[in-house]
């Protein structure tokens, strides 16, 4: 990449100064001193068995030293795991610095396209020149990313073997919830193995899924909020502006609704639909499209015949009846020709009220082990037609017309957010301090995220302490737990107090572009799902 | 709206300081002299029998005064007609200002939801403290816009009847192509009927294609191209990342690909289509989906399972085979049972080549006329599945991975970038004084654009000399021509020279959010489009 072509943000964001955690200004007066001992999120009788090296082991919280610490030369790698998220390469780049500060001669490895790059030995040994044009930058592609998992014995193997060829002394995954799963396999693996290595984790993912009572935040959840939110109050206003469209915005985010839950609370539409309440008032696809009826011929009686509506990408998957419905297809597609007979009751029903070509496609549209493609399903269009049928009843659906969107994609790769950079910054210089201190099958960790950086506290965090036992293809396995919105939670809350209001009065508000330099408040440029 | 539930950035914007060109700093020093005499854009003698009273007047050039221009109460009304675009308020603000400068007792009367408004007689008397919360903020929302045309003479009659009672000295009418149509209409009318109000207009439209030599570009298209390009560099940023999905991305503009040229050079993609130069070349969809599939094949060879491709939202009206195809079933749809039988076999032969649904759809899906729908296409779909289907006879499309966008009304009501924020607020302040040199039939109009906003060169141009005689509902009318991309002009060489690179080399360029407080060059905060 050369600076010429680089647009002027991109230039000007390689040079900005990030804070750092106060801690983290003089690495070599940092110690770590055993805290608590840990468990597991549930099932930690399973947990100790999988992890018989790493299980139970203490948070490791930071003490200043009085002397410093002799330098080291390490060799460490690096990999990024699985969906983009913003500020990948500052946790990279934190990393490399934090290493280099240490001890010059010390090497940073980055493995290709994730890791299959780890399997396949191939990486780049990063230089100071290559990573100055990626500060501060979007997108992962300075290593690249990829879904390849370390999961069979041989693979192990095969890791181990190119771990220690390259003499390494520590590896960090940058990844979500099953990134992190894996990386404490291999952490345990290696300890087995007597391996030096030590397998530090970094918490990453934008659906905001990857987070417990000590992991306040994944990084990159925040830029893809504030970008979705930016599109999300540009289109309300036009909305507002036009008096005639009902916008229906589908948001990424597939397990969880974290993402509808953090961008409804900024932009504040007139509805949004949360995965997590869905399935625990269990509510129908009837009853869902009756609300939004309801809700749309409510606004028509008050003269306004537009609307902004927000669905999470995962919503069918909380709908009791359309799971049980795709269960029962998936059983039946692969013993019976005519599936669709054989359904229960309740089951066929459900599929009845589908639209024709919906109904076709969850017939017809196969996955390569003949289930159900329920991704396939476009939950906005399919909600917006339901709407319409419903509101046609009453003749309610001339001055009904739907817009379509999902947001995903654009909210992963951007220029990371102050929040997203600083964070992912000081994730990085973090994980340095875990390899030197060796703490294998731990995760960096900052708390006090609300406030300036310089104050956030630093730490580690056991990865077997996120764990449960989840049965997956038909088996029990330890992972790491999906964090759902928390119902009870101080943001849901929030929102269900505030969202009556919204319904038929118009209160959006608009966001705008993410701003870089300007002195906003702290407060400002922190996501709200902070509090939870 | 309250301050209190604005987002930070809202607040931050309304006390933006915006520069003027200098001219424009001393209000009361201002008169206008005749430049050169204008004839029209086509059809000159057609366009003189229509508007006897407007048409042929000069150029009016502005000059500095000796003295002050003694202070005037004007009455003036203003409307918003059409699509949003970004800037809007900050017109309605800049003529607000201005008429207020030069005397406090002056009114400014916003007509409610469009042309509609002056039918209806429905306004509001916009006050400073209004006003104050829509300075540089986006959408059209403080008092709507529309699509009614006043067209007929009853509509003419109603429109003089609501402009005499409100006794105003000058209508703004703020629109793109048709609306400024129907402004020169009105002009006529009210000089025909001896009324005393100005009818000036304000050239309006993401679209960009109202523009000729006179007037460089219309305002909201630099915020909605900037918009977008922020968008499809995340979506390349995450491409290049990922490295396993062809992006396909729609963009807004129907009758000219304006947006889609400007997004491509500043961001690069893969490949662009500009239907202006489909046209020319009358490249069969045949041949486009041959091009994207050879693209999509050499990447695959060196690699590159992923791609960015921008498509411009009215290709197919572009497409000239596609064109016959339509009119000839409209044709035939009035008069046969089975259509498809008469249709020639060139068009049969197109009709075979779309995807099964398409052609289901073109047959049963019709407008209130009759007529096929074709803006219910969706391009992106049907260009990507056309370019599966020749993929798969040479197996190549197992790694061949789309994903669909269009970015439309996100870019419309967005706040307004630097440019749009000043080139509004100074067409706004020029309306005015234009409305106190009695200019009816005058469109606002500024020059030197490239430059920093104190080098503008204000001027006025008669709404007659961007017209030209065309056929509409089988009638000839004088009409505003809508400026098509000039394939000869400096704009689109530069693309052409550069697009090869772009294809299989990656040279995507990140644009980011717009950012409003920071010290870029004003090249920087330019549209390219404006050299043309």
């Amino acid at each position: 990449m050369l600076m010429m072509s680089m647009t002027p943000l991109q230039k000007n964001r390689l040079s900005y100064p990030l804070e750092v955690p106060k801690i983290l200004s003089d690495l070599n007066r940092i110690t770590f001193k055993e805290g608590q001992k840990t468990s597991a999120q549930k099932d930690a009788l399973a947990i100790q068995k999988h992890f018989p090296r790493t299980y139970g082991r203490p948070i490791m919280k930071p003490a200043k030293k009085e002397t410093n610490a002799s330098s080291k030369v390490l060799k460490v790698g690096v990999v990024l795991s699985g969906g983009q998220a913003a500020g990948g390469h500052n946790v990279i780049i934190g990393l490399f610095d934090a290493l280099k500060k240490d001890h010059k001669k010390s090497h940073l490895f980055g493995f290709l396209n994730g890791p299959i790059g780890i399997l396949e030995g191939k990486y780049v040994d990063l230089a100071e020149k290559q990573l100055s044009f990626y500060r501060n930058q979007g997108g992962f592609d300075l290593i690249g990313s990829g879904r390849t998992k370390i999961e069979t014995k041989e693979q192990f193997s095969k890791a181990l073997q190119v771990i220690e060829t390259l003499d390494l002394d520590g590896l960090v995954i940058i990844g979500g919830d099953d990134s992190n799963t894996n990386a404490a396999f291999l952490a345990e693996y290696l300890l087995e193995h007597h391996c030096k290595t030590a397998v530090v984790g970094v918490p990453k993912t934008i659906d905001g899924d990857l987070k417990n009572d000590h992991v306040a935040i994944s990084f990159g959840f925040d830029t893809a909020c504030r970008t979705y939110s930016e599109m999300i109050g540009n289109i309300a206003r036009d909305a507002l502006s036009a008096k005639k469209y009902t916008h229906f915005i589908k948001l990424m985010g597939r397990s969880a609704s974290h993402i509808a839950l953090e961008c409804a609370l900024q932009t504040q539409p007139n509805y949004t639909l949360i995965g997590e309440e869905v399935a625990k008032k269990r509510q129908s696809l009837k009853e869902i499209t009756e609300d939004l009826a309801d809700l749309i011929k409510k606004r028509t009686l008050s003269g306004k015949n537009y609307g902004v509506i927000l669905i999470p990408e995962g919503l069918i998957e909380f709908i009791s009846e359309m799971k049980n419905l795709i269960e029962e297809l998936n059983a039946l597609l692969a013993t019976k020709k005519d599936p669709v007979e054989h359904l229960g009751s309740s089951a066929k029903e459900t599929l009845t009220f589908l639209p024709k070509h919906i109904q076709k496609q969850l017939l017809l549209d196969r996955d390569p082990h003949g289930n159900v493609q329920v991704s396939h399903i476009q939950t906005e269009t399919l909600l917006s037609h339901l709407v319409r049928e419903r509101l046609k009843r009453e003749k309610g659906d001339k001055t009904f017309n739907p817009v379509h969107h999902f947001f995903g994609y654009e909210g992963r790769a951007g220029f990371p957010s102050h929040f997203d950079a600083t964070y992912c910054y000081s994730l990085g210089m973090l994980s340095a301090l875990l390899i030197r201190e060796r703490l294998s099958g731990y995760m960096s960790c900052i708390q006090g995220l609300e406030k300036p950086p310089l104050e956030w506290e630093i730490y580690a965090l056991p990865m077997t302490s996120f764990m449960n036992i989840e049965i997956r293809k038909g088996k029990e396995k330890p992972v790491i737990q999906k964090a759902l919105v928390n119902l009870d939670g101080k943001l849901f809350k929030r929102f269900e107090k505030e969202r009556e209001k919204w319904k038929l009065e118009d209160h959006y508000r608009y966001l705008g572009p993410i701003q870089f330099d300007r002195d906003f408040s702290w407060g400002d440029q922190t996501p709200l799902s902070l509090v939870n």
